[in-house]
Parts: C-alpha cells; structure tokens; sequence
C-alpha cells in the first residue's frame, strides 16, 4: 500500500496505471502532473488523479511512489526537474518501451541515488492516447519487462515486482541491453515496417483507390501503424541501433523470399512460407494474457 | 436459384461458398470434388456436398453452376480437365487471390468458350485452411471483385453479380491488371512482409526468446503470417510483376524512414508517422463489413 502516487504524465499509460492502483485499492491519493493544464485538469474531472499539481517537482513532494509516464525522449528532462525531491523512501518507475537510453538518463542525472528507480516497461498499449481512453484493465493479464542495473536496490526491485504482480501482470527480468535487442524485434521494427507499408500505399497515385479494397487481413496487419507518432518517433531513435540491426536482418529475409518469387522458385518459396506459417500458427500472446 | 453447383475443390473457401449457397436456398443440390478423396469424403459428411464425384470433370457433369475454388497455378489444369463438359448454360467462377494469370489461363484453355468464366475474387478469408473450416457465413458483408474481359458475356457477368449480391456481398469490378495492382499493395506484400518477419525473427539465435515477449501489437501484426503457404506461394509467384513493384515502393519508404531515424531527424521522422498514423486511423475495411 502506498500513500501517495506522483504521476508524471497523466496519459493513456500514467492514467491507466493509477485507475489500476486505485481499483486495487493500493494507493491513498494520486498526485497528477502533465505538460499541458487541461491535460492534467481533464486526469482531476475523471478520477484519474485527485490532486492538481502545477509541476513535475511537486507531483513528487511527498509521494512515496512515483511514476514518469513520459515519451522516453522527455526522461532525461523530467528526472532533472524532480531530482531535487527524491529521497529514499521512494520508489520511482517508468513505462517507457526502450530501456538503454532510460537508464542511461536515470545514471547521469540520478547519479549516486539511481538504485531507487526501477525500469518498467510493461507490455501493454493501445492505438488511442490520451486520458481519456485511460483503462483501469490496461496492465492486468500483460507482460511487464523489469530492467534493474547493478545499483538498483533489491528492497525497490521486490516492491515493484510485488506492485506490478498485484495489478495482475506477469513480471519478467532483463538486462536493458536484452531488453531493446528483443523489443526492436518484436515490436519496434513491426511498428517500423506498418508505417513504412501505410506509407509507400498512400504514397502512390493510386494509393486511396487500393487501400478501399483492403480487406481484414490488412485490417490487423496495419492496426499498430496508427499508433501514437510522438511516442515512437522517440522509440525508434531511442533504440536506433538495435532497430538497425533489425532492419537488417528483415532486409535479408525479404530479399530471400523476393528473389525466390521472381525466378520461380516455388519449392524453395513454399519451404520458406511454410517456416513463417508454423512458427506464427505456433506462437502465442505472452502466457499471461492466454 | 441453381439446379447443380459443380464444386471443385472443397476447401476453406469452396465448402464456404458451397453452404453459403445452400443457406440461402440459391442450390438444388452440391456435386463436390477435391484432389484428396479424403476431403471429398469429409465435405459429404459435413453436409457441405451432397454428392462426391470422382473427376473434376463429373463434378461438371449436369452443372448449371461451377466454381472453381483451387490454388490459382491449379487453375489451367482444371479448366483443361473440365472443358469437354462445358456448355453454354453453364456460369463458370473462381476465387482466386490473383486475376491477370487466371484470365490468361482461362483464355488458353477455353478458348471461344471463354464468355462463361467470370472471374472473381471474395475479399475474405481466414489463417486456418480446410473444409473443417467451411463456414456459410465466410462472404457475408464481403467485397467481391469481378474482373471481366472483353470477351465475358453480360449474362454471365450479370448472373455472377446477382449471385454474390444474393449472399450479401458488395460487388466491384475492374480489369484484371487493375485487381492485381491494388492486391499487390494491399494484400500480397503484407502478406510477403509478415512472412519475412516472421522468418527474419526465428533465424536469429534468440529468436523464441523474441517471440516469448512479443505482445498484441505482434499478434495483429503478424497474424496473416499463419496463411496456408500452398496457396501464398501460387498468388506470390502468379503476380510476381506487381509485387516486385510494390517491393520497391515499400523498400523506399522503409529506407526514408530508416535514414531519419539513424541520423536523428525527428521534426521530419515525426510527420513520416504522422501521415501513417493518420492514413490508417481514417481508414476502414470495406463499407459493405461496417
């Protein structure tokens, strides 16, 4: 149970997070602060937060949990802005989907007081932003990715294991480094590759006559392209060279299944699709989530 | 209303069709065959056929309706294994994914007789295959693309119209070449990136370590990658021109993007996923499935 929540960025993942705190009856009162005032007066009218603050610095006065719910680019900013007020009761997360960069901001501006901030990322998300779609059931039944380095304290690892487990997910720890190579594969280049497709489609003369054709399999295929442009503009520069490395690698893969089609080589093509087939018809979303 | 449907090749979208005709009481009787006497056998058992036969040209015997719902590379062949018991009465169809092949095929093969085939393709389907899977409510709510030539007779086209109407689907017609070039952008090249994905994940040393922790963004993303590999290897290699097309747009747009993210140009990244952002936000499968 914890007295007071400091939510920095009151949006769909800071919002959500406290709708879940609060159902789960773990915390006291939430107090919220977003960049933008009606951003954080919209988060107060929906029982989202129940405290104004008028910065990030006294969002955390007196909180003994706080979460950044930022864009990873904002991280480096904002611990700055609070490192005045973090003292050692407090635990402190994120939710940010690349972790390298995190920990690298929270190590410079934190310094010799890092081990109270936790790395989070936890594996949930939607194609709408904004408090209002905040959602109390976000987190639960989801993955959620712990990321400590080695001055990480274990009394802030335990407490936020054991708040994350309360809220239902599934907690999974990793090396930041592990966790940016395997998230650049299965969720930054896939973002990456839906953007690039909606772009080379709407790109085309007849772009718009194509996509009023495209039926559900291009439904879902192409759902995550709509995805919130701010949020991975900084992702994807966040985990630039692991996306690389991905890109690569999917380069190669396309290239070989391009050159099968084009000279005819229909056994070989089958193999391949039948590799990609079973291993995707194989597959399942994180067991929790089952 | 059809005395006989001549069903060749009860599969997912064959049996489908078969009891979609049977519901709405458009079909006397179902005559099916299927290259596996074993799903010839099965489709009777299931009540999607009401009668085996042993040839595909049986299946044509007595028919006043025939559908040809194989693999599109099938096609000829069993155009070449019907065409003595073609007659002028008879409204010939397919289902197949690619247009520009069929027709040409069905051109070879028919010859004079060609006026009779109306080539079509339903804008559905499904990741699992099989007449286990045949389900009468598969077209509803579809679109369905006819792709006459000059040479096919109005009356076939008109009886062809009716038909899928009558099973509430939304009818579109356009030439051949004009359905291959929108099926490449749209649904051939998701198909081929999701199998590339796929395939550029497993080949990596933690590739299941990957796909562990990958989410429902993934699951979306990827879930055409699960498609029955026979049948994608025939669309991939019959409008291979078109692909290879839309290859080279996507690979453009994927690399603008790739050289914004690896040399930091966010202002100019952000509008990049912002036009895909908004492009699909405000797009919507079908009017005919809303």
């Amino acid at each position: 149970m914890f007295e007071q929540l400091g939510l920095i960025g009151c949006g769909l993942m800071g919002g959500s997070f406290a709708l879940a705190l609060k159902r789960a009856g773990l915390v006291r009162r939430v107090v919220g602060y977003s960049k933008s005032p009606s951003t954080t007066e919209r988060a107060r009218q929906l029982g989202v937060i129940d405290i104004e603050a008028p910065s990030a610095l006294l969002a955390v006065s007196g909180a003994d949990l706080v979460l950044l719910a930022v864009p990873v680019a904002a991280i480096e900013s904002t611990l700055k802005a609070i490192r005045h007020l973090i003292d050692p009761n407090m635990l402190i997360m994120d939710v940010g989907s690349s972790k390298r960069d995190v920990v690298d901001a929270a190590r410079r501006v934190l310094k010799q007081d890092v081990g109270v901030f936790v790395p989070c990322h936890p594996i949930a998300g939607r194609e709408v932003s904004g408090v209002d779609n905040a959602d109390a059931g976000l987190y639960g039944g989801r993955q959620i990715i712990l990321t400590p380095i080695d001055r990480t304290l274990t009394t802030k690892l335990d407490k936020a294991r054991a708040l994350w487990q309360a809220l239902g997910c599934e907690v999974i720890e990793m090396s930041p480094e592990a966790h940016d190579a395997a998230f650049a594969a299965v969720s930054h280049l896939p973002h990456l590759v839906a953007f690039a497709l909606m772009n080379s489609i709407t790109g085309q003369a007849d772009g718009q006559s194509y996509l009023s054709m495209a039926g559900p399999g291009f439904r879902d295929f192409s759902r995550i392209a709509a995805s919130d442009p701010q949020m991975w503009r900084d992702v994807l520069i966040a985990n630039r060279e692991e996306i690389g490395r991905q890109v690569e690698h999917f380069h190669r893969a396309l290239e070989e299944l391009q050159h099968l089609i084009a000279t005819g080589q229909t056994d070989e093509l089958e193999r391949l699709i039948n590799r990609a087939s079973h291993a995707r018809a194989n597959w399942r979303v994180s067991p929790s989530a089952r």
